[in-house]
């Protein structure tokens, strides 16, 4: 499933992986369903999008304040639209989940029965980290970026002062309070659009049907099709009295949108035109061959097998040992989810293509550029960056998953780079170490508490370490070479875990709180590994820093002799800002001999159902679908409730809960999930195979009416009752 | 896979299966495909299959001896067809796979890698066994059946009568030599049909493709589509230089068929009418509701719970011990193929539908009885002996599992039977135990060596004599009882491995030629086991006898109400004799969301190869699908060479290899598999989801003309070269 909040999700890329896949534009006909376009952009698309069966006015999109983009909102890592006048907003179930099990105890299980609040009242408060972002307003500051740079700054110096100029703007913005900014690259530093959004921070919970609804299928239908998931559920935005932003208060009100979606009342049936509005996360589309290359040859092979490694090692532990699994569930289930995700990309990548698509694309820049001499020796400056970035990639990659292997060195490392950042200059440290987010680094200790287990982290710890020392000699961690020694890996872990106790969450608060010098007299054997990791992370950021800002010399150049070349229409790769995608409800070939067709139907879910376990509808769902309690939300062509559908909208990770429109920009269902075949369409969107899937609407208001009793959202959102 | 001839294929059915799933006949308007029809019963149809759009005359079909029919020949287990004037037969790889399997050597690895005889010196001699039947004639003997059946006879005698009179039939027309004959019952005892069929002796091999062309898809595949298997090869018909029958002979030529197939040459589409003429095995359409259920709740279930358990042993012991998985492999292969089947049609029964069918069909059936006098009654009688029979079922199913569980005790079994049937005159012994049959019965002693292997034989037999402890009081098997007594099964299995000699391949052959008394002097307990389960399977066959003798007097009354009542057009169940199918190629909807297309292609091949294992091709199957060696052989709607197709033809086991003919009658393909859905149709045909799986013959050429070098075939075949 796409962009569970905090899993796979939006990507929280390092700068190294920025670097390794630095996002770029694609130039594409608006053929199929390609294209996550900017707002801005639409109007020029115009007579194709009325071709194509557009109702309404393309250059309405262009306003973000307008009707419909008005009513698109952001959850962080989650799309979200207005669906009353009343800040009713509907998104994926698996969006709220994280509200849903906050509000859910053995006496409430709202996450396995739903929960529905008839009154306003009755509406619950959502987790606290749960926000509304309604973007406002998107400005050009290209100047104020990257205008006037001393050609004299070395790489690292550039690198630095991009981001220091980045960070003013944002806080320039959010000066004014109640809103949230940040700068995105476009067009990677063609362009840098400051983007200003209304961040809404009391949100409540206040429908989501039940687990055998919203999850159905759980794992095992996760990215496949044919679906049966009725992923959604309502949440209302809340604001002080005043109509700003405000903390959680009973005394705050219902937030009044501007603009809100109006559910349609039509069919929808195959080959009609849909629309999408989302804030999807990260897409790879201009990668060079090279990049490519490197993903499918070594980062996801490598992770993949790691991750499996790391899952059998906690799996194998918990075994027999029910407080090591509840301890290890989460992660296991984090990385299952990333293996799924990688190994459908490794294959799709490995299917060809893709590579084959890069390889030609090169080619014919290579040969545009012979003849252009001002882009001469761009695609070469590019090759020996991203050499010199991976000439070290077996190190940097086990360094990465030491760390993430063992949650008591992960809090050991914060635990010293904060105690150094300190040092710094507030403005000067990466954000996580700035003063004003030290309270969510204690946070992150407190969460991280539940995932310590001394036996899972020593036994994850133990595979990495000797995976260190099994690293060539050119790419040798010399910290852990002179920690470990002669004696070995698991001497050496036998004096490590006698000597910690960061995995005593009271010393790690008091930790926390202390310098370098006051970690270091502790003679902490954790904190010791971490403080001999730190040189290495540093010198790693360093190497990333001058990289970047040596890319950021050439990259716009490639962009630029690309755009030249093919003269076509232009979208941006996917950066977690608002885009709108075009497309048709259509099906696809997966295989030879079979054609999955693109609308699934209540029977189905009845006929997957196998009552219990991920495939377990609630008694009134399969009763009412049995006593043809279907008037209303019959689709004609069907005969039946339709449930889920496939279109050609080019979408990916962030775009989870994002409105789908129709031509007369009507909802007609939610997004929530991409197929099996689409993994890897991050790199290239294939026609044939990329496909998104929906909840159609008419599910999701079959269900509130003839299962659970909400109406009153129903008249809410200007539906009229059935039942 | 249906059909391996030995293994599941057409079910050699004990009398006692045979009771309880009577064969009866159907009323089938010829919609779908839905009906195997008789010869005989094709000019009958003759409106309807010209408007479905048959360009032959359907008269033509009643011809057994005319065109196509006498084309169509029998393989016993399989279907074949005559594809020239000299002989040469086409069927599925799997048919002829025990003569490639017994031509091959470390050597000649010819089931790896393929065969052909690239003239009639190179054809191999085929497996001992192999034989061809071509039928000659069906001749209506009902009345020197039951015809004057004194009502006198008790049902025992009535049912030893019956089928005394049908062993004087057959061997009136074997008499002549040369040919074959049985009695078979049509509309169970309404009819009785002797059977004429001319048997080839001399057999032999002529092309078989490589097993990754032949196999291509093994296990996984079986039964499932999308399909892209090659199941074809070429045998030829030889006779004595006289013409008629012989054995194998050097001196031997080609048999030349009055009439042979000849290969289309026209396009193969979606929606065109196809014809499938074969012997397809066994169905059970017309089985009551009690009947059906009893299949449902206890016989399918039950197989499948012993067959799993039995096969869990025989790996876990074969774990780290290869003579004993080789001596075990084919039993649990062979097991492996029935669980699949089993398990398919108990979803099939489980999912509703036939049970409710049979249940509305016998509430019609009573209704019309009640206005009827003269069938009142026969329901009742009817299931009076069902019941009868089933009601000792727990007892007689592991009775039959112990004697199979163990291949020793299942040797003894047969040698005292022997030694006992001997003393009975040579027609009134049971067929197997007949004089002229003893060479055989040595040969399966010979054949059975290769099972035998002591731990895995107490394994088994330890399983199910447990089972036997635990049977109801009412169910005991009181020999078992005496036998193994307080000591427990444990210590008799002690008793029995030290005390017996059975699996010792001289000592049994000795014991094949001895008589009671001298085996029992040998004190050798398994005999002595086998010696005292023996009176129960008498009394068990007796039994079989007697409700064989009274359902003989009401079954037909069931299906003369049935026939009276419906008005309809009626077809026989499937017994392994001629039938014809029409049907058309199609796809289906396996579930919501998916619909499965009818034509695979050669891309879907390449796509499905991984080099190893199941999905291996050749390398130059590869090469030329790459290459795009395909010119003449474009399906021009798929745009590459089609590979399998799926009809809505009504076939069963037994129908593999069977010519699949267009509307004009010309071979468009071998019928080799069913789809998974359809296990359970052999219930009832089901218009939505039962589907016949086919070679396309085009594929098979290509593979002969592109990969394989076998012109000289198809120029025999009438067909021209492309490369």
């Amino acid at each position: 499933m796409r962009a569970r909040p905090g899993r796979v999700g939006v990507p929280r890329m390092k700068k190294l992986t920025l670097v390794l896949f630095f996002a770029l534009f694609a130039a594409a006909a608006l053929h199929a369903g390609e294209g996550m376009w900017m707002p801005q952009q639409v109007p020029q698309l115009a007579d194709e999008l009325r071709k194509a069966g557009m109702q309404i006015d393309p250059a309405r999109f262009a306003d973000l304040t307008g009707d419909p983009m008005g009513a698109v909102i952001s959850l962080g890592g989650c799309t979200a639209s207005f669906v009353s006048p009343d800040g009713l907003a509907v998104t994926n179930h698996h969006c709220a989940e994280g509200s849903i099990q906050f509000n859910s105890s053995k006496e409430h299980d709202y996450l396995t029965n739903g929960f529905l609040a008839k009154t306003r009242e009755e509406e619950l408060r959502a987790a606290p980290t749960a926000r509304i972002w309604v973007t406002t307003n998107i400005e050009d500051v290209t100047d104020r970026v990257t205008g006037k740079l001393s050609e004299k700054l070395s790489d690292v110096e550039r690198e630095k002062e991009i981001e220091r100029r980045q960070k003013a703007l944002v806080d320039e913005t959010e000066k004014q309070g109640g809103v949230n900014a940040r700068v995105a690259s476009f067009f990677e530093g063609s362009q840098y659009l400051r983007i200003t959004q209304m961040e809404i921070r009391d949100v409540r919970l206040v429908y989501a049907p039940a687990q055998g609804i919203g999850v159905f299928g759980g794992e095992t239908d996760n990215w496949m099709w044919p679906r049966h998931t009725g992923d959604f559920s309502f949440l209302r935005a809340y604001v002080g009295p005043d109509g700003k932003p405000a903390a959680y208060s009973p005394k705050n009100v219902p937030f009044h949108p501007a603009h809100w979606l109006k559910v349609a009342t039509g069919d929808l049936d195959e080959g009609d035109f849909v629309i999408v509005a989302g804030y999807p996360g990260r897409t790879f589309r201009f990668t060079t061959e090279q990049e490519v290359r490197y993903a499918r040859d070594f980062r996801y092979p490598m992770t993949i097998r790691y991750a499996t490694d790391l899952n059998r090692i906690l799996n194998d532990l918990g075994k027999d040992n029910r407080d090591i699994q509840i301890a290890n569930a989460s992660r296991i289930r984090g990385a299952d989810n990333t293996l799924k995700n990688y190994t459908g990309t490794v294959q799709t990548l490995n299917r060809g293509g893709i590579l084959e698509q890069r390889h030609k694309r090169e080619a014919e820049l290579a040969a545009f550029i012979a003849s252009h001499p001002k882009y001469a020796g761009v695609m070469e400056k590019i090759h020996a960056i991203v050499d010199e970035q991976n000439a070290t990639k077996e190190r940097d990659m086990v360094l990465a998953w030491t760390l993430r292997s063992s949650p008591i060195l992960g809090q050991a490392q914060r635990i010293w780079r904060n105690a150094s950042e300190k040092t710094k200059a507030d403005l000067e440290r990466p954000s996580e170490y700035r003063d004003r987010n030290f309270e969510e680094l204690l946070q992150g200790s407190t969460r991280a508490q539940k995932q310590i287990e001394r036996s899972s982290d020593r036994a994850g710890l133990r595979y990495f370490l000797n995976e260190a020392m099994k690293l060539p000699a050119n790419e040798r961690i010399t910290a852990l070479d002179q920690l470990i020694g002669k004696d070995g890996v698991d001497a050496y872990l036998d004096k490590l875990y006698a000597g910690t106790q960061v995995d005593n969450a009271d010393v790690r608060n008091a930790m926390y709180r202390e310098t370098t010098a006051q970690l270091k007299a502790r003679k902490d054997a954790m904190i010791d590994l971490a403080a001999a990791l730190a040189p290495l992370t540093a010198q790693n950021e360093e190497r990333s820093d001058r990289l970047g800002g040596a890319m950021s010399r050439v990259r716009p150049l490639y962009l630029q002799a690309l755009r030249e070349m093919t003269g076509g229409r232009l979208y941006p790769d996917a950066n977690s800002t608002l885009r709108i995608s075009f497309g048709r409800v259509e099906g696809y070939v997966p295989r030879d001999g079979v054609r999955y067709t693109p609308q699934t139907t209540l029977s189905g879910v009845v006929k997957k159902d196998t009552g219990e376990g991920e495939f377990n509808s609630p008694k009134a769902l399969l009763t009412a679908a049995n006593d043809k309690k279907t008037r209303g939300y019959i689709d004609p062509e069907l005969g039946d409730v339709p449930v889920n559908f496939l279109s050609t909208l080019d979408t990916t990770g962030g775009n989870s809960g994002s409105p789908t429109l129709n031509a007369k920009g009507e909802l007609v269902g939610l997004l929530f999930d991409g197929d099996y075949e689409a993994l890897g369409s991050d790199f290239q969107f294939n026609n044939e195979l990329t496909r998104s899937i929906h909840v159609d609407i008419r599910y999701a208001l079959w269900v509130m009416d003839a299962i659970d009793g909400a109406q009153n959202l129903l008249k809410e959102m200007g539906v009229t009752p059935q039942y």
